[in-house]
């Protein structure tokens, strides 16, 4: 069975990152990053000018990271005809990371997940597949993660969670027990969402926000304690 | 000397996640658990609809996660019957959990901590006995813990921090240097405290609260900076 | 080459605690404390009781820890003539470190990081010399900490993080990617900054703030979401 693994996406604070670790950490092998567009064109230069850091890395024609860079809206086809039949699916966008994995999931290709082995995964957790955690985080007892779930740096998710598809936590989050994060939803930086609290499907929680009730599906919610503010 | 460990409390969050860890890391056996009550009846399936997990367990007539579950107001004397001379406190009601521990001492049973792996422990902390500190917390150099005390998921206890008995401080709560948690105040989801802030025996500190003045007992104190609302 | 270094600072949670791990954890030795200043006083005892906790350990007369405190406008010169080369820089004064921090360059003396091991620290991370990063801290990917950093306990600072010359954040401070955090600007605990965001030079950010918005130097910014109050 080929060890040969796609990576969707290619921005450096995840999938970037990812390449300094994957190989070593799984056994598997990244044969190529991929992203789904007709075309793709970056100034490198100006974009690092636009940052604070100058070392940010971008594709340039067909390579990334010394690696194949694949960008076609058949991105899908284009990994079969190489004979790779393995996914990590790291797509920024929510929505659009779990169309590919639906896509994925039609054609048998196999999704794989990138665990840092700084993350501490308590006992009977499900994870997966196809999940990403950064470095740092905590995945609590018996908590459900399920494929194309991007947690950043540091977060702790604690016991009985269940983070439906796609759905994203940034760096340094903090859910109680019993949390439940909806397909899609997205969590920013550094929010806090207290016990037994559902974040709608789709639902925005603002950076530091602190969620003390429900949020319904597709809305935005800030502050302390957390408002909706749209939707 | 027996190595049998009643544990006292049966929240799956707590006592029950501390089932697959807790022998291997201490050499202890876990007897029992312990509900001080004359009746408990729960229907889990019902309890578990009212969850977004569906896999919270709870005890079921004299078992608990294959264990022997004692109900009774005389549960001292009960494990005293059983020959077990030891207990780990993890009741979750402060008061409650405090006043068994007084027992146990009255009675002469010895408590025992339960710290996880993850956890990282300065130099000359002094933890316990009797103590619960679940993954990823770190404790700071030279602070205090005392018998009674529960710390959940990843929080940050820093150095000279005075934790009296039985206060509880939930997931991703940190704490600066110098600050002092009276008895059995409890201190909610992400809150942050300042250096040389004490917080008041019983105080409630709300979720994501962020304490900048000392906070008097028994008052509940909530927002950014926090804010005395009732006490 | 001598393994004796001088560490600038004598305060019990910085200088005080790194005492019980450096020499292990780095290899080299601890030949002096040092404080900048003509003459030091303090009453242990009355300043202990200001405190919840009873154990910070003060320099009395011309030792500190067992080892020797050197008190002097000429510090630099003192160990110089002590034929001591390495310097660890912990005054907790921003602007006095880097001035420290300066002079050591100009006399060539090497400056030397310390770096508990439970840090984690991601691919490409540029660190020092001359950091202190204490225990639980996350370094993210391709993150530059300039000389004279102090990062606190537990802190995530992420990707493509600038931490220019001697800024400070204290315990549970987290950053997402592409934030800068200009020279001397202090960040306090448990403050949040969300992605491509710049602290400015010298400013200062209260204790749980969330910044979204760019801070201009020496202003000092607080709340959700931070506003500036002065500067």
């Amino acid at each position: 069975m080929s060890r040969e693994v796609a990576i969707l996406g290619f921005h450096d604070g995840s999938a970037g990152q990812i390449e300094t670790w994957f190989e070593q950490v799984t056994g598997y092998r990244i044969a190529c990053f991929v992203h789904e567009a007709e075309t793709f064109e970056v100034d490198a230069a100006a974009e690092n000018k636009k940052r604070v850091s100058q070392r940010t890395e971008f594709p340039r024609g067909d390579t990334f990271k010394g690696r194949p860079f694949i960008l076609s809206p058949d991105w899908i086809g284009e990994i079969e005809r190489r004979g790779i039949r393995k996914v990590l699916p790291l797509t920024p966008n929510n929505r659009e990371r779990l169309k590919q994995i639906e896509l994925c999931r039609a054609r048998g290709i196999e999704l794989i997940s990138a665990i840092h082995p700084s993350v501490t995964l308590l006992a009977d957790a499900r994870i997966g597949p196809g999940v990403w955690i950064n470095a740092g985080g905590i995945i609590g007892y018996k908590a459900e993660i399920a494929s194309g779930v991007l947690l950043n740096t540091g977060v702790r998710i604690d016991h009985h969670n269940v983070l439906e598809e796609c759905c994203q936590a940034d760096p340094g989050v903090v859910t109680a027990g019993f949390v439940a994060l909806r397909k899609c939803c997205q969590v920013h930086t550094g929010a806090v969402v207290i016990n037994r609290i559902e974040i709608g499907e789709d639902a925005i929680i603002g950076a530091g926000a602190v969620v003390i009730r429900n949020i319904p599906p597709r809305c935005t919610a800030v502050g302390v304690p957390a408002r909706v503010i749209r939707g």
